[in-house]
């Protein structure tokens, strides 16, 4: 039986292209990008065959793109690598109070060397609204990351909103923003937004896990984290991972973000439709604004990890609000003002283009049979 | 024509077994490690059978092995995340002027950043004296950061001796060894080496790029590089890249240390006794305490470059003594004091299991071929 998988925010199932690829690049293009003779000559050809796929859905230059090991890593290399170049400008980041760890954990990593952090909280709904981060904004201030899609609930943040009006205010502050869980899902165009940053991943968008990207813009000046042979332009030492940036450009092969948004609008349509029959059934995602690709719920009364094991048993996968400590509710959620008793029964949905309006109908029918055959906690 | 590939210090070709546990994580075990339903612990099972095996070979325990996303991360996790860590009891650092850039320029990075850096030079026959690393350690010194096979000569460093002596000395120093030429090719053992911290990489043993690892004494404290979702038990976070590491592991099970090296050891001797009959070629690595899957060498009167694309139109394939910038000489062969009309025109020639006697003899009579069309510098 194959398993019905709603977890795609967590990460997604390797498509055909991204695999054969990766297959490809293994087998007959193992040259090393830095060897001066045509086998290094071959495997940099691979590597700028994704920039360039990728620049080409941006709406930036070749050259503005930057590999990494992660997302993650994208997010360090934008936050600690502008901070850096920077600190002699100011000493100031804003971010909001409810971004990805790799944003957080890396803003206190800077809050303990010498950098003030200013945390925007969202309102009730979810939102971010641009006004708060614009009057947080100070002549200090040398970086703002902010995340277009929340991971937890979908709510899409107003970065086109703040890049334009940072324009206006002529202030010199950096636009960075998180797209790991936008890019390949919702148009972006670096222009629009107003970034002077951007970071995503390969892994969530069916390519494979161990590869990100930085795009750059190329007036920025950054500081690298990893230090070494000057791959990236010096941005990124390492041996550049040639079958797995392989691998991402398969997976960007195969996007129709204009075909699959609205297939997907109607996945999360029918969920709400359906999930709203049920009484015990709470809706914490934002209504406007939100990326339907994720849907964040309560079912009240039942512990978020004893429902998703339920589920597991009758293979169908889903997450907790986030994957965070046991017993200690979802950031994302308590900053929205959730009370503990919602946090701690939340589940992410998360839809690809691989779900079917069958796959809601087994998620549904099993949380109606949890909510009669489990004990509430 | 299968390529005469003999540039495997640069990189190596996939073996099967690397390429096929790749291709059955990516169709078969795609969950994110991190998930809390089975899914991620089939992913997290994968990740901790490459634990088991790499501690295997380097007896030490599963949980002192860290991935990264290159042997480059992991050298400057290694030594930033120690330096950071002891930066209150001293701020000196004690390396070899030979060492890989990842490791020279992670130095230099904190030379910038407070440290104070010396740097031990090669005596004329390459090799480093453990004395001279000894005499130069002080009360404030916190690192001592040494490869064990040196990537342009092969020469051996006196890692065990370095280690033994500080142990007697009670110094409180951390002895850091870049194994990325190293591990696979001899035996390695932390405690035989008295190593602290320990890197290497995937794709130099036929296993795929962007993944390394690092190995650290369960009882030495790191500060992280890179910041996130905390996996790698915090110090590497970011999600593991589950089919690079699954590759990792098919690489190391067709490991044959001990088989391989006698094989190794006859094509080196082959291609010195080859090498020496022609009297416009000279050694440049060392004869004694060297591992012999590299041998680097100058034909005199010739620019590396040169001889490289000669060799490539014959489909054989090595590197120049090293990446080096256009003009400028390898920086090992430098420091080893040779002239630059020797350092322009030096090759490196490096082995792997896939080679044999008659690679050589093509290497070599292109060699020759070369010196009678080729017009000397």
């Amino acid at each position: 039986m194959q398993p019905i998988y709603l977890d795609n925010s967590s990460t997604t199932k390797p498509c055909t292209s991204s695999i054969s690829a990766i297959e490809d690049a293994l087998v007959n293009n193992w040259g090393n990008p830095s060897s001066l003779h045509n086998l290094g000559l071959q495997a940099e050809h691979i590597i700028n065959n994704t920039r360039s796929s990728i620049s080409d859905i941006l709406n930036c230059r070749e050259d503005e793109i930057y590999f990494t090991g992660s997302g993650t890593e994208a997010n360090n290399l934008a936050i600690i690598g502008a901070a850096e170049s920077l600190k002699r400008r100011g000493n100031k980041i804003i971010t909001t109070s409810v971004e990805h760890p790799s944003v957080l954990n890396t803003c206190e990593y800077l809050s303990q060397n010498g950098f003030e952090i200013t945390y925007i909280k969202p309102h009730k709904d979810g939102s971010i609204h641009a006004s708060d981060i614009l009057n947080a904004v100070d002549s200090k201030t040398v970086l703002i990351t902010m995340m277009l899609v929340n991971n937890e609930t979908g709510s899409i943040f107003p970065v086109a909103e703040v890049g334009e009006a940072l324009k206006e205010m002529k202030s010199k502050a950096l636009l960075h923003t998180d797209c790991v869980q936008a890019f390949g899902k919702m148009n972006i165009d670096v222009d629009e937004l107003g970034v002077d940053l951007l970071s995503a991943s390969g892994h969530k968008i069916h390519g494979p896990k161990g590869i990100g990207f930085l795009y750059k813009r190329k007036s920025v000046n950054l500081k690298p984290i990893i230090h070494g042979g000057n791959q990236e332009k010096g941005l990124r030492s390492g041996t550049e991972s040639v079958p797995l940036i392989a691998g991402l450009n398969g997976a960007v092969s195969e996007l129709k973000i204009n075909s699959n948004l609205p297939e997907i609008k109607k996945l999360h349509a029918y969920a709400l439709e359906k999930l709203s029959q049920n009484d015990g059934i709470v809706i914490n995602s934002p209504t406007v604004k939100n990326l339907p690709y994720i849907l964040n719920i309560s079912v009240l009364g039942y512990r978020s990890e004893t429902l998703l094991h339920f589920l597991e048993a009758k293979n169908i996968y889903i997450s907790s609000g986030s994957a965070c400590a046991k017993g200690k509710g979802s950031h994302v959620l308590t900053e929205m003002g959730f009370s503990l008793d919602r946090t701690d029964s939340a589940l992410r949905i998360s839809f690809s283009r691989y779900n079917s309006l069958e796959d809601i109908d087994a998620l549904y029918n099993a949380l109606c049979e949890a909510q009669k055959s489990l004990r509430r906690k």
